[in-house]
């Protein structure tokens, strides 16, 4: 038993599970974004025909892992597993896919860091044996965080400078045991870490503790040096989260070379006026299922370590007085 | 690969992890219950000594893991993963407690099955060889979720007699690779059915077809019928959903004999008027970590199937006109 197990924190797999497809769905602001050549679909507005924001958010995931699924050219019947989640009470975005779709279903909530933790769960049960297939996905809304988040949309609120704008999107990927495609290779799930930031608008100073915690796991447990990938990125700690990594990776003596990027940044350009950059589940699922995973199989990647990161507060929580519990969840994929 | 799957839904544990240790602590409701002299702890009040209900449902599933981890004789260092979830918002009960005790988190969200689908994946994790302890749990507090799913309490609005209370408890398990204990032996994880219900007072019959549809379907996989196990348990249909479940089944033409309950039923007494019985996250994890596993330990059970229902609709699903998806979740524990 265990042999898996690297180190204190991560799990190098023994027959690691392809990604064989992937698909990612984003709203018309992404769609205008440095990174839209890399998307499956734009959507042309915020609601797409639906009645409420909640509804396309729904509509959105349900889109990403069916048009996953029948990329692969497969069919419901042969997924073993549909692991998701999104931001929204319940992960009703999830849930109500999970209905739509009839798949045995395993809700996973890790906040923004949802991504890399249904990837790296669904590879466990593909290499423990469980599943031969399994679809991974997460989605957000800016609309239907904002409002449940913070403020309704329409109030137009003023935003601070360090805040990130929520991505409208959803992204999905296909694991399986046997194929062709990029390799989910290892996972180091990460540990809640919380330095005692209280502001819900700077989410990148709550996340990134965890994010660096994580990453210094990774590193230690592996004995590897950041440039053994060709890119090391966090999800969604936006322009001043990650200085911070930045800073408190170089305190730990973490070699940073030119290979650590972040998908908030990446995400919107500097125009399109976010402020601090992209975050929610959609962010780091639509920058994976997208550009990510076409710069894999093209060959102008080889080795990634993306590092989802997750603010685990609610309204609830922030209003009683509690500060912000960051987490960190890493995968690294290779060809 | 995957020699572990069953049928169309099933997993059997190749080395099934032992149930080390376990803990529950349950509110004064559930402490004047039939089963008070299973739990651990029962609390005096409900707020025990915190400010808010929240902060008491996080302390109390805080204690309930902790206490496992001190039951077993080991330290946080040894466990390499907590799975956790609650009813609550993003889950912050469990966010915060992964918050306190620092070890690698999986948020896992079933609503009221959270308990099962836990303690599933954490059998796959360490039978997959991805860990050698890991430590499951979940909770529920009457107060917190009254007022987030329905109305503040002080309010006092009549509840109608389908209703269920909603169960002040957590429960935790610790699962290893090595030791004694009864077995995690197999697990039928659940695709969520919906067959349009929309009263969110009448979760019961929400979850009944979902339960029925995962038990069919864990007979069927490992061709067993149910005289195979000493006890076939619903987590938390109460009175109203076990009546459906019963009839659901019995057309489909699986043989119901005495074996068959249901935790919500089992938790309060009728006298103590709670309408159609408990429910809540916490109920099926209080049943399990208290009066189930003292049977199996003490060998008065020896094959146990528990369900996990859960209703996996938010209260913005519900005012947006949607029905409740349901979800089983099942385990097998066996001596």
């Amino acid at each position: 038993m265990n042999t898996k197990r690297v180190g204190n924190q991560t799990v190098v797999f023994q027959n690691p599970p392809f990604i064989i497809s992937a698909y990612s769905i984003v709203g018309p602001k992404e769609g205008q974004g440095p990174l839209a050549q890399s998307f499956d679909q734009i959507l042309q507005d915020t609601y797409a025909g639906e009645k409420s924001w909640e509804k396309t958010e729904q509509k959105m995931i349900e889109t990403a892992i069916r048009q996953t699924i029948v990329k692969a050219q497969f069919t419901n019947q042969d997924i073993h597993y549909m692991l998701a989640g999104d931001l929204l009470n319940q992960m009703i975005s999830a849930n109500f896919t999970a209905r739509q779709l009839a798949l045995p279903f395993i809700g996973v909530y890790g906040a923004c860091s949802t991504m890399a933790l249904t990837t790296a769960l669904g590879g466990m049960l593909i290499d423990g044996g469980f599943a031969n297939k399994v679809v991974c996905g997460a989605s957000s809304h800016h609309d239907t965080a904002e409002r449940q988040y913070r403020f309704p949309t329409e109030q137009g609120i003023q935003r601070p400078l360090w805040g990130q704008w929520t991505v409208t999107g959803a992204g999905a990927v296909l694991l399986s045991d046997a194929g062709n495609g990029p390799k989910v290779t290892s996972a180091t799930l990460g540990k809640v870490v919380d330095l005692g930031e209280t502001d819900s608008n700077n989410m990148g100073a709550a996340m990134a503790p965890a994010v660096a915690d994580t990453l210094i796991s990774h590193f230690n447990d592996l004995n590897r040096q950041p440039d053994y990938y060709d890119l090391i990125l966090s999800g969604d700690l936006g322009s001043v989260g990650f200085e911070l990594l930045l800073q408190l990776l170089d305190k730990s003596g973490i070699k940073i070379g030119n290979n650590f990027g972040d998908c908030g940044k990446m995400i919107y350009s500097l125009e399109q006026d976010t402020h601090a950059g992209g975050s929610g589940c959609g962010c780091s699922a639509v920058v994976l299922a997208g550009d990510l995973l076409k710069r894999l199989n093209n060959g102008s990647l080889r080795k990634i370590l993306l590092v989802g990161s997750g603010s685990l507060h609610s309204p609830v929580s922030s209003f009683q007085g509690e500060s912000i519990p960051g987490i960190g969840h890493a995968i690294t994929i290779e060809v």
